[in-house]
């Protein structure tokens, strides 16, 4: 029993051809997923169909089963592949209901310098949208918003919100003084590690680099390594580039492992943060609004000002709850120069070309002293369909 | 371009032929996965080989470019893959060091009543086992441990650590005082979403029903509805078993989408914690230790009290450190009735039955006043292997 039948060359070979033909069958399984997408454009049905996701699940649990193979393990894996296809969708609807905006080539500016995590994010976005980057690097937020304003990039890309250290403070400031509108969104994992540029081992690293934030982020690991010296860099690609170029067994980098390979270092330890899972949320911006499709969800993000008195904020708030409409995230920012006002940023589950959402904007609009749509564009976050797995 | 070639109904027929024969594959692939455990014991290399994992996706995401499939999608589907196939190997490698725990039917305490996070991580921990669980619900985490004492029960399942609301105290103590021995940890996700019996809108409801550390995990998300009076319950198996009964459109639970499928509940609203990922992690505890293959990595969970100086926890810290033995937890718990002394718990990276540590808990042995291994047990948490995604 517990003996091979096989040679290890002889089952790597096998190992070869099955991960060959599941590569296959993916892409077969990606086309099908525009042909679904084109009829449902004929029929108007939204790409989305919980329903029918479930039944599609528990049916290939219960196929799984003959194969011995365990329902949490299928539904992950198919929890992805429905993602994708939900994703690959909502990219070629996009498309058509945005001609203009399909370029072969999207100039992106990103706080940098390469391998940043707003870099990773960029790479994130056009990954499935068929577009190839042209990378502009930035020194600050302030400097991808102009670049986007004077027409030198197409997109940029902002970091607005961080599950473990809460909103980016910096860029809503921009939000609040930019034409730019909101054109999309991507969450991506932030997954700090030990990295070093040669072999070495924990007890031997004596001084690491970082940005602030990551050290405050890994506090508590940080903690368990005793008297090792922390480096403040500008950003964590920084902090790799300089390990990079030591090339020394003392000294080590704290980052994202895929970007710290950009950089030829190896991580030594994964996921060091305190909270298991980080994720930072990024938005798109761009010099014209783009349109969405009703057959794909969209999100809505609003700026405005309401009057000094206590109860005005609620009174809007219970606009969007009359109609319906779904908050996902509610922020309030000081107006810089008056102390005394308050400027409120709305991200709602709602298409701007919807009637219930233009009677949201028309009652808002006689509540508020000051309202302004920064962006209406889909919505990138699938939330998987979930089954009984008994 | 955008009329599609084929029927709704042909490409629906499509997808599914494409999804049986990726079900095959997965299958296939687990089986080669068992061939590798078995010829590592010949070869007696460890289960895991990061340099070829990390050569085997490069090759992939090459061969996906040529299919158009992007290289983010490839590695999130392959590292489920290669998880599955480490745990998988793992699994096997464990039957064969510990023939006496092999059985077909696993009894198992947990923390009730069905449907409870207990209840989803022993389906969970047990689904690659090729165990049938007989479930033994209880009302108390002394409880879980006492049936097991007492020979009721093989396993029991208790909570040790989340993400969002650090340690669960309760549990720390009842190791402090038990004979069983750590045997196994698995992490469970914590998806809280809203449920309700009957099909509704989020604004008709005015009552929700659930366990009070959902409602704290959710606090921002429960603000954003206004005026909903909250009812408290004793787990969110009992919120969701309360709103099943009523069958009501004004009133909801918060907890699990899976849980509630259990009691016939269908999430109206998905993701509603501050923290978009919220994870516990469990321990099973057995009356027998486990012996761990050293061909896959372990973990070792001590519990120690120490001399009332300041200085003698770093001295013991340094131990860990001086032998290269990665700490991943440490957790300090008053001795109940003694207010003057602290029991410490550390969780490390390491096998019990290595050279290296039965010099650590030598080491220990003479620097404590007291120490217990309280258990050595396999680490299922497979880091994914990263690659350069440029």
């Amino acid at each position: 029993m517990t003996k091979p039948t096989l040679t290890l060359d002889e089952i790597r070979k096998n190992v070869s051809r099955v991960d060959s033909e599941l590569l296959a069958l993916l892409a077969e399984r990606r086309q099908l997923s525009i042909e679904v997408a084109k009829s449902k454009i004929q029929t108007e049905k939204p790409v989305r169909d919980p329903a029918r996701e479930k039944i599609l699940l528990e049916k290939l649990v219960t196929a799984g089963k003959k194969h011995e193979l365990d329902a949490p393990y299928i539904v992950s894996i198919f929890h992805s592949i429905i993602e994708d296809s939900v994703l690959i969708q909502q990219a070629f609807l996009q498309k058509l209901a945005n001609p203009d905006s399909a370029q072969p080539i999207a100039r992106v500016s990103f706080l940098g310098p390469k391998g940043s995590y707003s870099y990773l994010a960029a790479k994130h976005f056009f990954s499935r949208k068929q577009t190839t980057l042209a990378e502009l690097p930035c020194k600050s937020f302030k400097e991808v918003v102009e670049i986007v304003e004077n027409g030198r990039a197409d997109y940029g890309v902002l970091p607005i919100e961080n599950t473990s250290s809460g909103s980016i403070n910096d860029v809503y400031d921009q939000l609040q003084h930019t034409r730019l509108s909101i054109v999309g969104e991507i969450t991506q994992p932030i997954e700090h590690c030990i990295l070093t540029a040669v072999d070495t081992d924990l007890e031997n690293i004596d001084c690491l680099y970082s940005h602030p934030q990551p050290y405050q982020q890994c506090s508590e690991y940080l903690r368990s390594l005793g008297d090792v010296k922390q480096e403040y860099c500008s950003s964590t690609a920084e902090a790799m580039q300089k390990v990079a170029e030591m090339k020394s067994g003392n000294v080590a980098a704290i980052g994202n492992a895929s970007s710290g390979a950009l950089y030829g270092l190896k991580p030594l330890k994964a996921n060091i943060a305190n909270q298991q899972e980080n994720h930072t949320r990024f938005i798109l911006v761009a010099r014209n609004p783009v349109d969405v499709t009703d057959l794909i969800p969209a999100k809505t993000t609003f700026i405005m000002s309401t009057a000094q008195d206590a109860g005005s904020l609620v009174e809007c708030l219970l606009v969007f709850r009359n109609h319906g409409i779904n908050m996902t995230k509610l922020e309030s920012r000081p107006v810089l120069g008056n102390p005394w006002e308050e400027m409120f940023y709305v991200d709602v589950e709602g298409n701007m070309s919807s009637e219930e959402m233009q009677k949201v904007l028309e009652e808002l609009t006689s509540l508020t002293r000051y309202i302004k749509v920064l962006g209406c564009y889909p919505i990138e976050n699938v939330s998987p369909t979930e089954i009984e797995l008994d």
